[in-house]
């Protein structure tokens, strides 16, 4: 490929509106271009990279017995209905109907397909285990896409879906998956990836693990330990309390608090720490706005996705008004009264000596006992871990939480929509029962991005060779001097014909504008082929992530290229 | 791949809501299965089959300098309302809104896209002639999809967009790709696709050519002069006249016709032929469903897409309602009023002695004479060329009329496109250019069945080697035998240590459920590992379609495979 004929503009200005480095290189390079929120264009060169990071992973998932097979985009609503996600998942699902009226939806995962597709075939129990996956376009209406390729609305994914009919097998096939996503980072050039425990989310089910690429300009949070090999993200890494009480009660008294709204507040007009405090944080139900009450230790914040999974339906942050049975900034759990759901953190069990609202304005309590004062409260983890808090696993107070890049994730189902859908087989003694599932999902985009992110200088991405668009970034400085274009086109059809993947600079252009130009390409290898170079009887090799810079004999040039890719 | 764990159903009923063979052998081979109306899901056999389509057509693609990008499914409606299509498109086109209520629309061709992804990159006549293309999913809401993969709603595609500085430019590349495409359909298996001068409907411009493979289940109609090399699909066919007036004329005389409406009935009660008679059909414009009046010679059939083309607004066959100012089955040009279009097609120009309606219930004329009697009639070509009509060719009477499946078309778009979106270049002697486009596309499903259509027997379908799902099918016939099974397997696996793609049915199942599996899957070559052949020390090998039933020695069974492959 003549880079000369390379549709897509390359440019030196960092996009304004770019946050993140992989997103303003890709503009830079002429990787992608905008066509509207969250969706993009591909020119070439970004093509090729997805091109073979989708050829990695299938060739990681037919290594494991995958079958690529291809689910539709646009699938009826009634699959949907069985499965109980068309009610359940919000604005996310693009829903529309088609010309005779009949409701559809834009695939953003394909749990349902997958069942609609092998429910008649998996009826004895011989059939079962394997494993269907498809590398597809997706759409999921994000609210909030940012960020280029790492968080968009339509995106390709790799997905895939296995049914098993115990769940040993599951896990040991969630185990193999689990390898082989390892084994598809490393080859795409990211094989610090790590795999976090995580919250099953929407997909239903219990276990399941993301990888993350940790990065400060990740969207997740992770919760990771430093002294054993705990690691989670936030949503499932559980908030451990090791209170024990050591004081003893003082009695519970009424004070005047005017106008200390928040827990701040009060704590420094009562000289009290808050997390001696008993904070309330106030939502609301979606679907009726009956108000949540949650009590937590006055240090710490919610989790909203644990309170979300715990609750099991959609909530959002209260509107308390003035007729509400609520009065905001001084809610307590006692003499809390009206037509609410009141939960409590299990930061909150057995402690005393509490600041707490009472539930009349200009009004707290001081000396709250949960034990004494606060007798049925169940409790519940709905905090949010914390920068040195305790680690689930090793018990030491070794948590940090860093940030990453979710690139791809494992989900262990059980058996929400074989149920839901009513597939079933045979067992080996007569018996009718539900498959059990799982679920593996790889967005190509975001890891392209992600490998972008982490391998990339201020003047381009350093792209891995498994990825890169092309090998060989061959440059003819001075291509108007005869013996260099004779040369460089000479070795260019050279290597092509041994089927080295090579973009060729042959424009008349100075060596500045050309190097910034194959640094934002970034191509393994730049061979420089110039008067000067040919001068010395040499050709210059120049590796992008500069480990190599050398020079070989004219008459050696295509061979040494060849070793070196 | 173990046959035991291909995932899909094989049966032997033809299901009886296929209408064609490809359909009805890919159902019941476990090719894909029924999703909703035009969609389906794809198992591993057809994928594989469309992968390899996929990748011949890339290869092709690249060799005449093409650059594989991607495009959106998802794109914003203001991207179609640039072009006019938004508006134009009827619904065919899928509209809805995101969560926010901007409007979107799916993606069913990407013309747009492409002139949005390079206006702000070739701006100069330099950049030019380039050549985009992607291959995607696609939606477009047929109204009656059917025949299995030949009419869907979601399809693959590869669409290819080409820009050019000068027609001239644009016919050299436009002549190159139509000699790709031959190679693509060759290499495919369907060498005798021929092309046809087509219509180029909704997507503007003038030449096109649609590649037909001739089949009697085909949905288009095409014009093929026996004489000569003359073919076009049945709207670009010209309805040739070679009428030249030999009587004299008659007077006009209006007569009584009593209940005699139609064509056949007024002729044969006149004694007249219907080739001497001026047939109305009237329209109604779907916008304000204003009358549209054609006439045309008795013996002939409208071409609605011809008259729409001319027209250059949507139509429907008329409701003559009691306050119409139509009297139907009576409706002549002699003293037809009101607010309507009337058109002439050629056929009518210069005849005489016709018979037409009076416009006055149960009347009807004698002896028009259309130079004499309507005297500012234009006469265009709105009607169906017809089997035994005249090649515009060579002027013989040798057309006949032929059934194919369309399974690529190329269009040159001129400008169309890049003026409405305001895609303008600098040409070499500074002045502003619109670029002229070319547009190129295949259906990858539809392409696959097409090949199914004519490559298939009772038994299934018989693959080409290029895009046959596997090479070679491995029969272990009584897999319970120990020596059967021990040679099948060590065969397998050197098979597949050799990279050939090899099915391997080791079921312990009779040689007939065997054989009429491995019918369906249509590999080219069955090899037959049995009790019987390894008692006389040979293998069997047997071609999916016929032409080759052998035993090799058992000791060369590998290599003999290999060289047949």
């Amino acid at each position: 490929m003549k880079l000369d004929k390379l549709v897509g503009e390359r440019f030196k200005e960092r996009p304004s509106d770019c946050m993140v480095d992989s997103h303003a290189l890709m503009v830079r390079g002429g990787y992608m271009k905008y066509v509207a929120n969250g969706i993009f264009s591909q020119y070439m060169p970004l093509k090729r990279i997805t091109r073979k990071i989708e050829q990695i992973i299938r060739e990681e998932m037919d290594a494991i017995d995958g079958q690529e097979v291809l689910f539709p985009v646009v699938m009826p609503a009634t699959l949907w209905q069985e499965s109980g996600r068309y009610e359940s998942i919000g604005k996310e699902l693009v829903r529309f109907a088609d010309r005779s009226g009949s409701p559809l939806v834009l695939g953003m995962t394909h749990e349902e397909a997958a069942v609609q597709l092998v429910r008649e075939y998996a009826q004895s129990y011989q059939k079962y285990p394997f494993m269907i996956y498809q590398i597809q376009t997706k759409f999921r209406d994000e609210a909030r896409p940012k960020s280029g390729l790492i968080r968009v609305r339509e995106f390709t994914m790799k997905d895939a879906y296995s049914f098993h009919t115990s769940q040993e097998d599951l896990e040991q096939y969630y185990d193999k998956c689990h390898k082989a996503y390892e084994r598809i980072f490393a080859r795409a050039g990211i094989p610090e990836v790590v795999s976090v425990a995580s919250d099953s989310g929407m997909m239903g089910g219990s276990i399941s693990h993301e990888f993350m690429l940790l990065t400060d300009i990740g969207e997740d949070s992770i919760a990771i330990c430093s002294e054993c090999d705990y690691r989670a993200n936030m949503e499932a890494a559980e908030n451990i309390i090791d209170y024990v009480r050591t004081m003893p009660s003082e009695d519970l008294k009424k004070v005047h608090t005017p106008s200390q709204r928040t827990i701040e507040e009060v704590c420094s007009y009562l000289g009290a720490e808050p997390k001696n405090s008993c904070k309330a944080v106030v939502y609301q139900r979606n679907i009726d706005d009956k108000y949540i009450v949650l009590f937590l230790r006055g240090d710490l914040e919610v989790n909203e996705t644990k309170l979300t999974n715990y609750l099991g339906f959609d909530i959002h942050p209260a509107t308390i008004t003035e007729d509400s049975p609520i009065v905001a900034g001084f809610i307590g759990p006692m003499g809390l009264e009206g037509d609410m759901m009141v939960l409590y953190d299990h930061s909150l069990k057995d402690m005393n000596n509490l600041v707490c609202g009472a539930n009349e304005t200009d009004y707290h309590y001081t000396g709250l006992d949960m034990a004494r004062d606060v007798k049925n409260a169940e409790y519940h983890d709905f905090a949010k871990i914390q920068q040195g808090g305790i680690c689930p696993k090793c018990g030491k107070h070794s948590i940090t939480v860093s940030r990453g890049i979710e690139v791809g994730n494992i989900f262990q189902l059980g058996v929400k929509y074989s149920k839901a859908m009513n597939m079933t087989y045979i067992d080996s003694e007569g018996n009718s029962q539900y498959p059990i599932m799982g679920c593996y999902g790889i967005g190509v985009g975001r890891l392209a991005a992600a490998v972008c992110e982490v391998h990339h200088d201020d003047y381009g991405p350093i792209w891995p060779k498994a990825i890169a668009p092309w090998q060989v970034h061959l440059c003819a400085v001075r291509s108007d001097n005869e013996e260099v274009k004779n040369f460089a086109n000479n070795l260019y059809e050279q290597l092509l014909a041994k089927g080295v993947e090579v973009i060729y600079d042959d424009r008349n252009v100075s060596a500045g504008i050309m190097f910034s130009d194959a640094d934002l390409l970034g191509v393994p290898y730049r061979v420089i082929v110039s008067p000067r170079n040919l001068g010395q009887n040499v050709v210059e090799i120049v590796s992008r992530d500069k480990t190599l810079k050398t020079t070989v004999p004219m008459g050696s040039a295509l061979d040494e290229i060849l070793k070196l890719i």
